[in-house]
């Protein structure tokens, strides 16, 4: 039984292992002030251009979205995000939990625009209602699709323009960045919010995201609120460490191409077949529309989710690979499921 | 340079390490549904004895208190706290962003009783005032010292008498039960709180925390808290991987129990030579007098904080040992210690 | 320059303030304990029927629902609501600022039903989610709709089969208890509900509310809750002459009854002129369609608000009528605007 | 029976409830436009001097204080107060249930200085603490005494330069404003503090405080949090209406003038006969040392607290006069005081 369930379902890369058993026992100091916190900062800050940037290494990605989220926000500012967002939807009212109101728009594909925004922020206009402040969006999306550089940019523009904040989870945020279709660079990442996390654990770490500030403006005091939400380790080399591996040798986008690259090829394969899609993701989440009967066969062999109900017979899947998959798995699988619909 | 700053200057025990190693990438479901957290959480569960307990795998001591105190309580009720409690203290104020008051009390050592608590349950009787109704105790304190297993068993008599929860913060909880002196179990642990946790990163892990709750009305929903607070990792492997290896072959205790040793020898040293201590702490935190000339002298080899000032020419310095530490490094310590006074 | 904008544009029925002087100067017990407010609930329980209710006297609506709201859920706990919901609109995120999520759910006129939750019951099925827990309504609702006794009864049913709390926000109650086609009480408001309020502001009282609880699980603590969030008046007698002058004689249902008159009055006289209704309301807010130019006139000698764009040349306005309206203005509004439609 | 117990158990004074009753039925715009809310607010103005101040009508000190602190802190930022005051004691927690901790310094009086908050900013130096930022002093304090002029001019000097906010709880204001030996002025209060109130309870109205903020920055927005908190009434006539009558013809400064002298009148009296006094409070609070038999034989006729045990023959008691505490009253309780201790 192999599972394309999710791209956390292994361990880390092995080479962060490796690091993690090299410095086990130099003594360190504590709360992301060791040395390899210290490294893993400086690397990252080497691909965002001349932003002046803060880094925060913080342990996962709702943590690091309400930490975040909650000390941009006065009491009263409200998160605009697309209603599949996923605070807006797995992460238990965090936000809300820090006081916050989300107010959630609709859209198709899981992206949002300066159009899809401005007739909130014209209904938003005096006390009696929350006053929209920032505007989280993911990149890639919770549906696998990504904000190109040019609609990043035209996005950030309408966020200035209305005095609103960008805010992007980056969980998936490698892939993103890897697809030969989309020229979009961390630099980009920094030039176009105001605020953003790379992701670790669902590209190759074992925990970890790193917060990337480059608003000054909310800069200040970021530690107190890190450690205030219990988000700040003792023991901060193991995300310096982490992080560290992954920007040497650009380790993190090589296995965030690899699971792009996979998923490519069970969706290539898929769709010569005839397969179509419930969103056409160019990411590592890929989510074909199968027949019941098929999906029950392929369950045999594979672990993975079952995303929507199209009709009665049919049904969207997703189908994730990672940095962890191999190209022989996917093939196999491919494999598997032409003989399940050749029967 | 070595450090007695503290016990988390280090990574993990080497064993911890192999079995991240060894486990890597076989495929684990996540969000602490993997073998390895249910097997860590049985390894536990043989501790409690006949105790019915919740486990819950959680990243970090003040995450953790957070997580257990703001779902336990309705928005009214408060803590009570030694002044010299964590929470109180160390933790940005972090009980408080979820809305609940602390109500600090003096004591000398660190530790409190229910005589201690008795007047503030008196003063606080009406609805003009928050209720108490959450006694937080650490153990061993943030000072070294430890409660016994009858002044546990006293105290968890007073809280049940008084309709109150006794919780326990156990980021050292294994120096605590490792003492000769101080025959305290970690069924006695189940038996005299409400809910308690087993720190792991000042233990040997890297990082984690085992939040064990007793009280059958504490425990429903607590995978929303800990959700909801950012606390579920979504590789829950990298918690049940440590604790299944701290909870073999008593790995745990044994740990503890020699970082409490290497203590006693430099206490025992140190008191030989006529030293006085600002806390009598029989666990890994030793808190002597010393010159300050000598401070100075001791600090060209060695780091560790000053405590606090004692006179003009005197201060308490903390000296934390560990796992980590080696007998040799002490024993040289010891001896670079009595060449500096006998200068 | 006549307003209708909205039913709390003057200050208090004149019985209440005769009360207030004749009271005035009598010694009374603070934080409602008067004997004002002990009469008061008195009077109230008299409507509630057999159903045991905890009444509290509370400054205002919004501060009503965030003390009742906060009080009743747990921190994971959401509130489901309809997208218009007071709530969700117009109270600056209140809710939210105690840390709950609202589900907003879709509605074409105000209300919603078991069958419009049902769904979001669904999808919210485990820990990543929050959980939703209760169901806030208005009655009347916010565009003057009303929920009938079998409606209400109905959702109820569904609410306590799913394990939901029922709360109904009552700023008008007293209009939706004073049709002659809704035959509603507030004794089923007390059956029906685990908990609703009855305002004074828009029914004669200068300010206050009264939150009945009858579910007795949500009835514990509750001065402690009031008290933290500033909703104790140290003056209850405030409070207390207002809602016993109020229910003396079925004053409250009286005024209630006069502001529903008087806007039959201008809908049934604008029907006949043929004008349509962006909402069909039976109580106290009438919401006809108008040309612009019309509006324009209108507005020269009335004060009301435009409510909603319906074309180029027409929109929805919002005409409200109260106690303190008299026929005559209504009657000298309705040749008015017969005056101006027909130059 | 008469009552000492407090300064809020009668109405209103009669020149509020006539202006009441004389607009009661003139239309007014809603939320603090009404036209009294300004003309009370310029009339609270021409005593501010050249301070540029933003006034804002609220419903209730506790509602004031929560609305105030929570809009002008970030979420790591904490209150230091007097052990004694009013947030810390009585409000249920209500600035803890906004997420802020409030570090209660000990005092002999009630009151504070540079000098006692100085160590706490010493202590308080890194992000594993909260970050003291606003100061919260009550003049007068809750046990009567009054900051003078130059105390508060020092105490702001300090909060200055030490970039911390002062806020002053004015429940019982005029008192401190009305004193011979004590020349402070409104002009002052917001001269030397960041943001006040003017209570209005308990100096003749029937609720509602006057919050004066003058330092800019935070000023902004003050209506978003005042309505998120409840604390915006939709007739803010009734807040208006009082403030214009009590800042019409120093009203206000004449009911508090008059309650500061009847309680001179009891205290000055008391002191003759060589009743000794728990505090030496200057205002209308008078806490004179009792036998425990004159305490008992005293309560037959009178209503006031026992306020703390001295020994076990006697006790303070706390005695509070006000604007509706006649002179009769006053005298007659001295000669039945005289009786009693004469027996």
């Amino acid at each position: 039984m192999y599972s394309f369930r999710n791209d956390y379902s292994e361990g880390a890369h092995p080479k962060i292992l490796e690091a993690l058993v090299k410095y086990n026992l130099v003594q360190e100091d504590g709360y992301g002030e060791d040395s390899h916190s210290i490294k893993g900062k400086e690397l990252i800050k080497t691909h965002l251009g001349s932003n002046d940037c803060n880094i925060h290494f913080i342990p996962g990605g709702t943590l690091t979205n309400l930490v975040a989220i909650s000390s941009f926000l006065r009491p009263h500012e409200a998160c605009i995000a697309p209603f599949t967002g996923h605070i807006a939807t797995h992460e238990t009212g965090a936000i809300e939990a820090t006081g916050h109101k989300i107010i959630e728009l609709q859209t198709d594909n899981g992206k949002i625009t300066g159009d899809i925004i401005a007739p909130t922020l014209k209904d938003h206009h005096f006390e009696h209602m929350v006053k929209p402040k920032l505007v989280y969006i993911s990149n890639p999306t919770e549906v696998g699709t990504v904000y190109s550089r040019e609609e990043l940019k035209d996005l950030y523009a309408f966020c200035q323009e209305n005095d609103l904040l960008l805010y992007c989870d980056g969980a998936r945020l490698g892939m993103a960045l890897t697809l030969e279709a989309n020229p979009l660079t961390l630099e980009d990442m920094a030039s176009y919010t105001d605020a953003f996390f790379i992701g670790g654990a669902k590209v190759g770490a074992l925990v970890g995201e790193a917060l990337i500030i480059s608003n000054d403006t909310l800069k200040s005091d970021m530690l107190y609120y890190i450690k205030q939400k219990g988000a700040l380790l003792s023991k901060g080399r193991l995300l310096g460490v982490q992080f560290e591996t992954l920007f040497t040798d650009d380790l993190y986008f090589e296995l965030a191409r690899h699971g792009n690259k996979l998923a490519r090829l069970i969706s290539n394969a898929f769709a010569e077949i005839g397969c179509e899609f419930f969103v056409d993701s160019p990411t590592n989440q890929v989510f074909p529309i199968l027949k019941n009967s098929d999906i029950e066969e392929l369950m045999k062999n594979y672990a993975f989710y079952v995303w929507k109900e199209i009709d009665e017979e049919s049904s969207a899947v997703r189908l994730i690979t990672s940095w962890a998959t191999s190209e022989e798995t996917v093939l196999k699988f491919i494999d598997d499921f032409k003989a399940i619909i050749s029967k």
